[in-house]
This record gives C-alpha cells, structure tokens and sequence, in this order.
C-alpha cells in the first residue's frame, strides 16, 4: 500500500472486482473494474495476438496485470477479441444469429492462466451463407452498449468505425445481422499505396495538420451522396483529379478521400435499413466524430456516441458466469 | 543493310513511314510504322515519364529510336501518353468532350527532339464537373479501334482495361463521355498491402499459378452480380472469410479478389448503358479475356478483343497532319 491508499478514506475506495481484457490482432487492452464495473485502473499495450512477445499469452498477461494480481490476488478475468480466435489463446466457436447475452454467456470457455486462476473468453458470432462474416470482440461492444443505453436493445444499428467497420443491426437485445466494410483498411492502402495518396506523402513532411480539413471530408462525403449510380471505385480517381485540376490541395485530399470511402459505407449501409431506428458509434473518438458528421450529412442527426463499451459489456456477461 | 534484307525481294519490302510512340507513366513503346501502319518493329522500354533516365526525354528517344532513324533518317515522329502531361515533354492542354479525331489532329502540337525532326505530341482528354476525369494516351486508343474496326464508330462502349481501367462512350465517331474505375490499382494494393493479400503471400513462394483460378474469379464475379444492394467495400471481406471458413484455397483467393473487383467496375458500368451497343476491349491479352470472361457473366457476350489499337491510332492521326 502507498501512501496515498491510506490518505483516501476507506468509504469511497473502490474495491476492484475483475480484471477485464480487449485482446484483438493488434493490442491488448486491460482494465481493472470495481463495483458496477466502473473502471478503476487501465493499461494499453501493442502486443494483440499477432504481435505478442514469443506468441507467449500466459507471460504476456501476467505482465500486464501483474500489478494488480499482486495486490489484490484471485481476481476473476474475462477477455473478448481475436485472444478467442484459431491463432489466438484458446479457439472459442463462433455463435450463429441472432444472439444475445445469455448465449454469449453459456459460450464462454475458462483457459488456464496465471497459476490458481482461468481466463474466460467470450465467444465471436459468424453469419454463414455466399457471403460470411464474423465478428470477435464486437459482440460485447454491443453487449456493453446495450447495457449503457437501454434505449438501443428495442431496435437499433450499432456502427463500430475502425480498419474494418462492422454495422450491428440489434432487435429486442440480440444480434439479428451484421456486416463488415474494409473501409478503414482501403484508407490505409490508398493513401500509403497508391497514386492518390502521393500529393498529401509530398507535403506530410511540411505540415501535419492537426484537425481534418472538414470541408474537403464533407465534399467527399457529398459527392457520393450525390451520386448514386457512381460506385466508389469510379469515384476515387476525383481524389487526384481534383489535385490535378488545382481544386483541392495536397494537404486537404486525404480527408476528402476519408469522405469518399466512409461516404460510401453510410451510402451502402443506410439503403438497407428501415427507418425508426435508434443509432450509436462505437469506437475511438475520433473517428466516431468523422462518422457523426457524415450521418449528419447523410440525414442521420440522431447518431449517439458511446464510450467504454468494451469494459461494460465484459462486466456485464462476467455479472451472469 | 543485312544480308537478310538484300535476300528479301524488294517488291514486298515495307518502306518505314513513321515512328509512333505510345509514351505513359511506366513505360514507353515505340513503334516503327510501315504502309498502312503495319508494324514493322517495335521497341518497349521501362523508360515511362517518371522512370526516363535523368528525366531526359530527348536522350531517352534517341536511344530507343536511333536504330531506325540513322538507318532511315528524317522519319516524322509522333506520340501519344504521358508525355504530353505538366509532367511530360510538353504540356498540351486537355480537349474537352465530346471529341473525334479533326479535333484532335488540330490540337497536337510540336516539340523539338532530335536535331532536325519534330516530335508531335497528341493531347489528352478532359471532363468537368464535379468529378473530373482525365484521359492520356486512350483517346488515341480509341481513334486506333475505330479505324480497325469501323462498326464501332455510330455506337459502342469501348473498355480499357488496367491500372487505371477507362470505359469510354463513342457516338459518331466521337468520344462523348468517359468513367476512370481505379481497378487495377484497387486489386494492387490490396493483395500486396492489405489483410486480403497474405493467405495468398504465404503460398506464393511455394506455387505460383500459371493460369487464373477461373471458378474463383467466376465465384468472385457473380458474388457481386447476386448482390445489387451490397457495394465492394462490404463484399471485399468475404476473400478473407471465405478463406478463413475453408470455402476457398489461399492460392485461389486473389482471382476471387479479381472477380470482385472487375465484377463491380461491370455492374456499375453496365448499369448506366443502354442496350444496342457495340462493345470493345483495348489493352493487355491477359486482362481482356479476364474482362471478356466477367462480361460473359454478365449477358454480354459480344465484346470482341481489339489489338493494336496504339499503334493504328498515332498512324491514323498522323495521316491527318
């Protein structure tokens, strides 16, 4: 105990009750939860499964929460992520559609861990049919969503932006469908690959920009809006066209390429849902702004959005085991 | 003179009439024209604009022609490409559309090169609007396949495959509308860059195949013929699931890739095309049967593959000079 632990008085200090992992392909994300699941402590570190020191799990969670277990030794541990896939820890099967918390909670598997205490990991969903998809972590994104906004569990798409977008749809608290966009993914490839990223490499070095250039990022957005009948592929050569032709600069055209690739998933994604539905984005702040907007201009103003799903959702199907 | 040629009997000997040079980004081909623009040689370098050696263009064409023009000195000189670009020889302004060949042949322009001669150099082709789009070198392409093939003039829908696939609307022997789809640079870096890329990365060593997995790109095709409401963006992820599930080989998942790719580029084309029109494919052997094989699956079966359409556009046009 350090000193301050013994300053605070005993009747607000919170008790931690689980320890909760993130664990995808290319981090792991720890937190320590204490009553309700309110986050005590976390810790972030770039080793996912694919990136994890000697491949070694045990070692790796052991050092991670090292400090935790050494203090208040036995605490229960949950984790979700790419940790329960076939190159991670333990493979844990997918579940099927719809699902909801008390399966995901009847699939988890314990995988001995540290000495005397097992991890337990929750499982992924796949959709089957010509065209599969699955999922590994986002399920208790939506779990702990759910859990933070009761609003979402009727009726409601839960957006989750990042390298490889997944758009839930949620009927009364279960996963009725889902779909995965590699839109994050083209925006590295493209504007690190590419013909269309060379203008903004040249001038990066010059000046990073410290907020999106939004007006080039809603033209791009509006131009596929505009533009129905015009898939993305044929729309992407404008990102060098406009260069070209002097109508954008070399620092903006990066985020009018961002528009245009996240301006074609709202496109795609939004056709196919009904209206009367509740929205949130989940995921990292930044990029949950750049979705907002895009909503926004796409006629979509009621878009939540949520922080600390992850954790809440682990908390919450730890609650049922 | 070889003893070759002193052999050959001078009634068929073809006199060389003119050097014509479809000069581009990577690369640079130079033709060597006889009576009627048969080819009587040919010549192709990696000397593209951004690869010419010192960024000496007039060197570059005195190395690549200087076996023919020292033995048929004062031969006229024409290109088409690149080399007409802000990055090129000379910049010649972009025509707009619609445009035909007088329009062309009045826009080339001169450039001094090797001492005595001219090269002429043909200009691209430009649309305005919102989505800008350019053209360099296929315009020529075009007045080739209409002077090969004169059912192509009232109507047709001519393809070009590539880097950076152009699909160009001739009425009346005149280009009135063209569409830039990034397909080949889309298929490029996503399997050398991406996710979607490394099943086949880690099998490639081992076996390259010779010739395409044609029922994985057919697979990958009519995946998105079946799927009218799903754009590429949310069907790409399927070349890993499907590879994940065990339903489609690493070694096969790049011409799945192929046919996603080429498949959208037709269905969005094809979409915004009327029917009653002839239709061409201009380009590289390979990636036209590829095309031709995707369009089949599409119900249009009458795209007949045209070779030699850069060499038959530059003599076309400089008969007009």
């Amino acid at each position: 105990m350090t000193s301050s632990d013994l300053l605070a008085p005993t009747t607000t200090q919170t008790v931690p009750r689980l320890i909760a992992l993130d664990w995808g392909t290319s981090s792991l994300r720890a937190y320590l939860l204490g009553d309700e699941g309110t986050v005590v402590d976390d810790i972030t570190v770039p080793w996912g499964i694919m990136a994890t020191p000697d491949g070694d799990f045990a070692r790796a969670l052991e050092s991670v929460t090292g400090t935790w277990t050494n203090r208040w030794p036995g605490l229960p541990m949950i984790a979700a992520g790419m940790i329960g896939s076939a190159q991670g820890w333990q493979e844990i099967p997918y579940l099927g559609c719809p699902t909801g918390l008390d399966d995901l909670v009847a699939a988890v598997r314990a995988q001995p861990a540290v000495p005397g205490t097992s991890l337990k990991i929750v499982p992924g969903v796949a959709l089957d049919g010509d065209i599969p998809d699955v999922m590994r972590g986002e399920e208790t994104q939506v779990v702990g969503a759910l859990a933070l906004d009761s609003g979402l569990s009727q009726r409601s798409l839960l957006i989750m932006p990042g390298t490889h977008s997944k758009w839930v749809a949620v009927r009364d608290g279960r996963i009725v469908t889902f779909t995965t966009y590699l839109t994050g993914e083209l925006f590295a490839v493209l504007s690190q690959h590419s013909i269309l990223g060379r203008p903004a490499m040249a001038v990066a070095k010059e000046s990073k920009p410290l907020v999106p250039a939004w007006t080039a990022f809603d033209r791009g957005v509006r131009t596929v809006r505009g533009n129905p009948g015009r898939p993305l592929s044929s729309l992407l050569f404008s990102t060098r066209t406009l260069v070209l032709s002097g109508r954008l600069t070399a620092s903006e055209s990066l985020d009018y390429l961002s528009g245009l690739l996240i301006g074609e998933e709202l496109r795609s994604a939004l056709s196919q849902t009904a209206d009367g539905f509740a929205c949130a984005l989940i995921g990292e702040s930044g990029l949950c702004q750049r979705y907002r907007r895009a909503l926004d201009l796409f006629g979509v103003d009621h878009a939540q959005i949520i922080a600390g799903a992850s954790p809440a959702g682990l908390w919450r199907i730890a609650l049922q085991l």
